[in-house]
């Protein structure tokens, strides 16, 4: 366990190949990886002050990236030190799209008080969201006081990326016909903070209409006396109202106050956890050789209205019970 | 057999007592009367035409009783069979709330050519629906052209419901501050009629409004190119709207179509086959006697912040491998 003591050491003294290394060694699924990483993260010392941690999400296309540049580069002009972590659960899948890409942020990867480390492409989504949230722990040990966690509004991962973070924020457009289809995603339940994107240039106004008309109708949809989410406007390439998306996040940690971030860090702990477990039976059931070898047909014969959904639950886990 | 074979024939000659029966052995948990059910289902005629099967939610105090004692009178009226069935899986928990429950509905409960059955009260929301599902079955081979599925919009209740019918009607009111809570869960991705209830007497003008209003914000969060599910006002106390509100949901099945109404019933079937599976894993998760031993003390240690997400999962997980 030398090598853990090394990287213990290194990551208290914040040093940034022990940091990576660290994050590689929790990301791994290999049995005596997992043992030492648990050993490592038990003998990481967690910071004084709670960190800020954010989950920022939106479609592709809305300027994650640019915003991210963007927000990044203030706060780390500002002091902070601020790391940037992905949740994509497609990355392994598709090949493309592999989130905290350092290309796409090119000066925050070059910031020495910024470390961006891209999705990890373990696979499921449990599996990414351990190993993100671990990733977490690793850069609050190396005194990152901001963590930035980014993902895309696909399936699961955004309510996931809400379950690790204190405050989640929702990247809009003004533009598209459908720019708003996030919020059909149950978007509405999760988000702290919605900021419209690239309101500049020409498109400045439409961002204000649009900002002005989603306020109205998320105080329509969430009823006059109840508290709705904030929409602003931001560009993340001219920096515009990036500041002022920064003081809504920082207002709704303030409305949480010590005690309820405390609470809500602990319950997401304990989600998490059963989050967890229910995943690692969901894979025994996807990787079960029997189960296998009976999905294809079940799934045909479903399809064809030859078998009840109640039997094929029962022929699925007869074949589960087998292996 | 003989018994299944006095059913099913019971069950083709429309016979209440038979009908009242079989639902009554679709809903047991016994293995034995599983092994029954999967008997009789295997042997039910299904219907010559496809049924239309709706699912009818909104929150407490919103009118559904009195709303499905207008709208299946005036099905059975016109020469339809309705059966009203309920998915409650609260029911059981809190002992109260059953919904489905007959004095709620004093003159459909007394229709012949009506079949009300409260929600079952077998506990878990995949038993509940399990049994729904298949006294749904019981319905239809029984020649009850017209299926109502009752919830309440609590959890995962509506979006079980609306995986087992082919339209998801949604009430709601005019006149509370929070009336369109319902929306903040996930109701905009699975209703396809929205109607505000109680629009009689001096709320009938404010009812409009809100409709007219609830309409403008859904086209804005859908989008502008996006199809919107239509709003439309009802009382189910005078009965005005009630036939407008049906017409919406038969409008919504011929957007369908045929071979699209086939396709979405084939693919729920699938759907509910891998939901059944997985909610079986969840109660032998649940049920685990060595899980239940450390469950409350894990919880604890995560609250407390002495023991880490991760290896709070793998411990239970331990637990439940040890059985």
């Amino acid at each position: 366990m030398a090598d853990v003591d090394d990287l213990v050491d290194g990551i208290a003294a914040g040093r940034r190949a022990a940091v990576s290394r660290a994050i590689t060694l929790v990301e791994s699924s290999r049995p005596e990886h997992r043992a030492e990483a648990r050993h490592l993260l038990a003998r990481l010392t967690a910071p004084g002050e709670p960190t800020v941690r954010v989950g920022i999400s939106g479609l592709p296309g809305v300027g994650k990236s640019t915003f991210i540049e963007a927000l990044g580069g203030r706060l780390t002009a500002a002091g902070h030190r601020v790391g940037v972590l992905a949740v994509d659960p497609s990355s392994s899948r598709t090949g493309g799209s592999v989130l905290g890409d350092k290309t796409r942020m090119p000066d925050l990867a070059v910031d020495q008080h910024a470390f961006i480390r891209p999705s990890p492409s373990a696979g499921t989504l449990g599996g990414v969201a351990r190993a993100t949230s671990q990733a977490m722990l690793v850069l609050e040990a190396a005194s990152y006081d901001v963590v930035l966690v980014e993902t895309v509004g696909v399936g699961q991962s955004e309510i996931t990326v809400a379950g690790m973070v204190d405050t989640f924020l929702f990247l809009t457009l003004a533009r598209t016909g459908d720019q708003l289809q996030g919020i059909k995603r149950g978007i509405l339940e999760i988000a702290d903070v919605i900021a419209v994107n690239k309101a500049d240039g020409e498109h400045e106004a439409e961002a204000r209409v649009a900002a002005r008309e989603l306020a109205g109708a998320l105080r329509m949809v969430h009823g006059k006396a109840a508290w709705a989410p904030p929409v602003v406007t931001c560009s993340g390439l001219t920096g515009a109202g990036v500041d002022e998306v920064w003081g809504e996040v920082l207002a709704h940690r303030d409305r949480l106050g010590v005690a309820g971030l405390a609470d809500r860090r602990a319950h997401q702990q304990l989600d998490f956890a059963w989050a967890l477990v229910r995943d690692e039976l969901e894979q025994r059931l996807r990787r079960s050789a029997p189960v296998r070898a009976v999905r294809e047909q079940v799934r045909e014969q479903v399809l064809r209205g030859e078998l009840p959904a109640v039997e094929a639950a029962d022929r699925i886990l007869a074949a589960y019970d087998e292996a």
